[in-house]
């Protein structure tokens, strides 16, 4: 079984296509943690894949934190002494700070300074500003809009509502032979923010498709949740489940030009970051690994000390390090189609290793199998591939797995565990753990 | 107890002429896994050491394999149309497939081509290969040699015989204070080629002779046994001294003029792996370590998973790596002498650290013993001397053997070695370790 | 609790100028490894801190040594054959072979010569050399000295004694909340040399000042001795203090421009070994961590293998690495004022890593407390020093130390204590070991 499967190099570019148009539909919601923006995004994904969505309600206690109140907003504009809108949330709804509470005055522009917010170094991007936790109000724009405001009086409005509702999220379980969980996570809740992370969302929109109707070892759970508060609600509420999960990965800022960055999990060497870091060793971008850290996205949740699980976080360029981050320069331009397709091909090259890393034992362990006999150890088999049934054979004593003889051997997985299959099919080889049996649902 | 005791740099010139005068007596015969060449091989051998012959019938099962018909040769050429022998047997072994089935046929150029091997980038080389498990014939020539072939019709003859028989392997066994076994082995199966492996059967002899006769802590087995089948064969046969193997060596490619390099065991940190490293970071020549791979030689037999000996594979240049691998150019010429000899004195090194590799326990372990009043801290002691016994001073605790105490201090182990034994004189060490006493006789 | 605390960069230039008057102080006082220069010396550092004296009679078995004979001198000179004094004891009392016997003779100098002792590359220097353990005299002049010496008869006069008497050396205890210690302890025997080893005394004295009346967690113990017999003295005499020392350090040649050197324990991994790397990895100036050797000073006594106490030799340039080492050119010029301030702040850092490394327990451990709300991620604090807050957070899990949360984020330790000590402040944090409480007195 290989999750790869379909996901070949031909359909490459129309994929890419299909998940970059995907993600350019979701792109002009204003989203936030709570509200209709993200569900209506949920809407969007729940057309794509099967999705339970959940509401949590405001002033629900989940662990240290409390669900706030629900943000919703029509309209926002800063107007100058003639009325004109000379700052317009219809245009872009980066201009709002968000979680802005409801705002309707006049005052004098060296008054409404102190609620602006712009990027001197980049005078043409809006930055993108929040205020969840902290009522307040504020507007953001460029720096070329700022520097043209004429002393005088503007009228400034924000018609939003902030009011007892809900937190709501998405959770898309796809069941596997086996009760045990990988959970994929992406935080949605950011408004017109390309790479942070409609990336993340329509990457894992489009693995939960591949994935759905598949024969899987393991069961899968994933999470479209608004970041921080979202992680948090979900831990509070599903603690059997979390018990379940094996692995997991956070996916986000992963649709842009960057080689690939993966974070380890806290654990440091669990078998995710293990599958990952080969993978993308043997990727074909650029790529590197990075050490936990108690900063990122919900990996910081999981990964916080009570719940310790072995999720990691899947990358391009890393938040806060790419000058577009959090600006309206994280557009639809900076990701491309191309790389939203590889990123899902890496994601499913990972899970396939996830699935298919076993432990096998070699049948008859007294020097070696005559292969030739068997037609195995043919000159027209390459050298990689005799090798891979020499390094299974050798390495197949019950304790090393496929993903152990992977990186021993320096022969990239999918090849191991072909020659592990072909193994099977010719009686030298069998499987040494019954872990898919001890688990099943 | 040093067993380099002998091989001094003195005599290294001698000894290495001695050593290449035995493999040029050797490198005429034609040899295969089985038949006359490798007995009379054997043959010369027992001349040297005392060494038993074993005939393992053909058709006998050995593990996954069975012993294949024995072959012999007595003749082979290609004649041309005129009847002169243009490929000659006669004058050179390499230039009949080895273990061809017998032909004697007339045939047109174009059909007996697909019987013809040639080294097109060294036109010059005859190229050795071998059809043991498939029935099969042909010759090996220079390139020159096939590019002067005329159309025509060519007498192709090869007088050989394979039918039921014998595998011959030769065995010496050196008995000594316990009966836990180093084992020797190589490959004595290739016909007229040098560095593969008459450099390998030819310091192993010498070896042999050289332990002959000396009080040896381990007992040491020889193998001179044919490639892959003779290996398992012999594993097949001994399961009881399998058992009794503490260390081993594999030895081949180790007489041309290239650097070491030592191929460490399956389990990569056996004490053999570690003394091979050890020696080899001190010989003063340019030496390699390389990792475990279940390629190679009859390391792979060895290191099998039912099996996983502590057996590593000395070399000088890497079989496969040398261009002069597996043809005529793997001639007398191209090993030398002194490699031979220096070889030699590798091998007795890490023997020599195995042999005297254990754990000692200081005597007077609070503070330093006074080594002023004992005269061991003498200026005139030269102060690697003095170091090495505050090394072993400090490190024998009952935990650390010399070896460790070598790696840790970066001394040399013969330093080590002598400064623990004038410790012991002095009274100030003793052995802590009654390995040797465990599994005497 | 911050040792620290009052060795603040503002002091550094006063604090500096202080000690090194205080080694000012000692330097011309010709001590040895028994005798009244090393009690005047003891005598001067009980003027700055509480000091016991001890006194070991001549004779005395200590483990594998003998306390010797009590050396004293009290004049020293060869005469020209004009009478005039050559070399004069009362200019320098390195022109002494220390503990030469009494001499008091007439000789030719081609006799005198055998007892002469300069250095030829350093011709305006006078080496260091003494003989405690087999009876001996000579002098030690600078080649320039020797050179003009013309042929004749000569005065030699040592008016030495060298009988029954005393080693002394000093210890002061500092009891903390527990009765675990911490040794530190200085060779106090050279004469007119300064780096090796006033520096030694002078960074023990201040900080065992410094220490004197703060409350510590651990006892402290300081000593003032004796090179080599020194240690196995106290070793001997003290069976049940060293049962209690936890950590230690031999601090020598820390006076000088050069960068730091810590040499590790025998132990290679101990709290001390790993404290003092982290503090000299954010100490501001160059640093090399080296691997033990059973080589050096006292350290070789406290690592000896029946004790292998983790005690760790603090230095700046190492001895035997400088030409200055044991000659006369380790004076008072060597060592600077600044780089003894520096010593004792970088000193007094280790300390406060030991005194305030424990594991704590996170009281939130299911996803992130809410900082926000607890003032505790506001922008002002600066990134670090959240970054502090959110390590600290997440590896307090009960088995990670404040040290090991340092070293796996790179933040230094007394930001990490910092941040431990707030969030324990704000109630999210605890104490997860009890070993305070274990060994109180």
């Amino acid at each position: 079984m290989s999750i790869l499967n379909g996901l070949d190099e031909a359909s490459r570019a129309s994929l890419g296509l299909e998940m970059h148009g995907f993600a350019a539909n979701l792109f002009p919601i204003c989203r936030s943690i709570t509200g209709n923006g993200i569900r209506q995004t949920l809407g969007h994904i729940k057309a794509q894949i099967s999705l339970n969505t959940f509401d949590v309600p405001s002033g629900k206690r989940v662990f240290d934190w409390t669900v706030p109140k629900e943000w919703n907003i029509r309209d926002a504009y800063i107007a100058d002494p003639a009325g004109k809108r000379v700052v317009d949330f219809q245009k872009c709804n980066l201009h709002v700070l968000n979680y802005s509470v409801p705002v309707n005055e006049k005052m004098l522009l060296s008054k409404l300074k102190g609620h602006l917010f712009t990027i001197p170094e980049h005078p043409d991007w809006i930055p993108y500003r929040t205020s969840y936790y902290k009522e307040d109000w504020g507007f953001c724009l460029t720096h070329h809009q700022m520097t043209q405001l004429k002393d005088g009086e503007y009228g400034v409005r924000i018609d939003s509502t902030l009011q007892d509702g809900f937190l709501t999220y998405g959770e898309c379980f796809l069941a596997g032979r086996t009760r045990e969980e990988i959970l994929i996570s992406c935080h949605a809740c950011h408004p017109s923010l390309a790479n942070d992370n409609l990336s993340g969302v329509t990457v894992a929109t489009f693995l939960a498709k591949h994935l759905a109707g598949r024969d899987l070892r393991y069961s899968y759970r994933f999470l479209f949740i608004p970041g921080t508060i979202g992680a948090i609600t979900w831990l509070a509420r599903n603690r059997e489940a979390v018990e379940r999960i094996r692995h997991g990965l956070v996916l986000t800022c992963i649709g842009d030009a960057g080689g690939f960055h993966y974070k380890k999990s806290r654990r440091g060497n669990a078998e995710i970051d293990r599958a990952a870091a080969h993978v993308l060793r043997h990727c074909g971008e650029e790529a590197k690994i990075l050490e936990f850290s108690p900063y990122g996205y919900d990996e910081r949740q999981y990964c916080s000390p009570g719940f310790n699980l072995p999720v990691g976080c899947l990358m391009r360029s890393v938040w806060g390090t790419f000058p577009e981050y959090h600006t309206s320069a994280d557009n639809l331009e900076f990701i491309r189609p191309l790389k939203l397709a590889d990123s899902l091909r890496v994601c499913a090259a990972i899970l396939d290793v996830l699935e298919n890393n076993r432990c096998y034992r070699n049948e008859l362990p007294y020097g070696e199998p005559q292969l030739g006999r068997r037609g195995l150890y043919g000159g027209e088999a390459g050298g990689e591939e005799i090798m891979a049934r020499l390094w299974v054979l050798n390495l197949s004593d019950g304790h090393h797995t496929l993903l152990d003889i992977a990186e021993q051997s320096g022969i990239v997985f999918s090849r191991i565990c072909a020659a592990a299959e072909l193994l099977c099919e010719k009686g030298l080889l069998s499987v040494a753990s019954d872990d898919q049996l001890k688990s099943t649902v």
